[in-house]
């Protein structure tokens, strides 16, 4: 069997149990996220599902709580590996000092400065690798060194399990609900919500959404199959690899049911709204997904979008705030 | 007896059966505002009661919508009128649509076009004084207008007490908070906490905070008595007035067990980390109190800081990001 068949299989039999025990798992060390109303129009709710509040920062505190906290409850964990440059790295990081494991950090020699200085100052042990060596670590989980345990930053199934505790709390807290929208960015975010919310017997539209710079879920959809598409830079630097992720495709083929991309100038307008009506910062993937679900064009009835991060650089915040 | 007996005697009898009945009420138009954790010292645990994610972004809807729901219980609204020129007017604007009455506002000459066109965009009759008019109105409650009923902004019992809803939530949020942070404007947020908390029979440190640029309650302790301080300007506007309000002063010498007051640097200092750490966009007088709350000298076990409002010109923010 193959690791995509594995990972497919894996988190296609979770059972809504699976996601409960995750959220009671996470639960001293994750806040269950505010869910906020944002003014709506006619025939329409809109809330907000606010995970940039998050300690760190982002959604991914839970995807890294969640797979260490299973590691280390099936062994002893002290040496523990993972390849990420951002949040994930980052809450694992925190994950690891509170169980007492070393964590080593293969990030790739694109990095940016910032983000190593955090790695390094939280105590990881940083590898830096050329960008195909690290591409290549992400689809071998090979690194060549001797740690006891490889975490892969989307393709786990703890760390989708983990990602679908935002579906249970959702579901808690708006059991209306009809429709999600996620910012798509390894897919693992989209996949955890959608396998926690139907393991709950629910059927809810689950609408993924891109940015125009860089939309591969878009291109698979229409290809059937993961296509590499054009990256351009924008300051949404969360979401828009130039591929889905082969491991992730059949998941995300099956579990979205609609994908909208949205454009930089929504986008920028998404930060701007938020940060003046709702006194939230938020990073640009978080407002692909305010952009999408508040569109006129957006059909529903009750929608929640989530907020996937805060992490935008204050200089970029400023610029848009004031353009 | 006198305006100020009365108030002072009234929410003095408020049992904790009223600041629950309050949130209920509340419930459909307000938010429970979510406790977030900000990474403490070693013995200090600090929490931020987020409500500048309200609807209008403060505190101040809770106010509004407690006045207007329990005046509307005792008998039929259409006209109603108050003296405020910014988020409680607002709130009670909001209010008043959802009941249907019609409100008058009453602004002093000095209110900014901003607040003016806020108010005016919501449906309210604006009356413009000059400031001495329209602190004589606040004074006397007498509009000269044949309005129905005056609520006035800060003392009102179900002004009070529908801000006291925010201890009710803090206290099934944790219980085991010792600490309670608040801001000082008129003082009526911080004397409802505190007749919440001890309604509930708790005895919990109720510390008041001030911005050193205006610190009407600091002085009136140290005097015994309401005096007249002097007022220098800053980005803390909700706060620091240049005296305190002769009703309000019973409640709060008794309510309240210390004051701290805070530099413009420190608040300047806490706008920045609560956008950059916790991604929320704060007013000045909500960093105030994270700044009191947080700053090493300050004792206290399990604190919670009320972030009262979000109301932060963007241009203020960035200046201050950007610094």
């Amino acid at each position: 069997m193959s690791t995509t068949q594995r990972l497919h299989e894996i988190v296609l039999q979770a059972r809504h149990a699976d996601f409960i025990s995750a959220s009671e798992r996470l639960a001293p060390y994750v806040m269950p996220s505010p869910l906020i109303a944002f003014p709506g129009r006619p025939g329409r709710t809109l809330r907000l599902k606010a995970e940039n509040l998050q300690p760190l920062g982002s959604f991914k505190i839970r995807a890294a709580f969640n797979v260490l906290l299973q590691a280390a409850s099936r062994r002893s964990l002290s040496r523990i590996a993972t390849a990420s440059a951002g949040n994930f790295a980052q809450g694992l990081m925190l994950a690891a000092r509170q169980l007492g494991a070393q964590l080593s950090v293969h990030i790739p020699d694109t990095a940016a400065e910032n983000k190593r200085a955090a790695l390094r100052n939280m105590g990881a042990n940083l590898f830096v690798h050329s960008f195909t060596d690290w591409w290549r670590i992400l689809m071998t989980r090979e690194t060549g060194a001797a740690e006891e345990l490889f975490i892969h930053p989307v393709c786990e199934p703890d760390v989708i399990i983990g990602n679908g505790s935002i579906g249970v709390e959702l579901l808690e807290q708006w059991p209306e609900v009809d429709t999600v929208v996620v910012p798509i960015g390894g897919g693992g975010l989209a996949a955890g919500i959608a396998l926690a919310l139907r393991s709950a017997g629910r059927r809810i539209r689950i609408v993924g959404c891109e940015i125009e710079t860089a939309a591969p879920l878009s291109a698979a959809r229409a290809a059937g199959r993961p296509v590499p598409v054009n990256r351009a830079p924008s300051f949404v630097d969360g979401i828009g690899s130039n591929c889905v992720l082969d491991e992730m495709w059949p998941l995300l083929r099956d579990l979205i049911d609609d994908v909208v991309v949205v454009s930089v100038e929504q986008a920028r307008a998404a930060v701007r709204t938020l940060a003046q009506t709702n006194h939230l910062v938020v990073e640009g993937a978080a407002a692909v997904a305010f952009a999408a679900a508040s569109s006129p064009d957006f059909e529903a009835r009750n929608v929640a979008a989530i907020l996937s991060g805060g992490n935008i650089d204050h200089r970029v915040l400023c610029e848009i705030l004031s353009s």
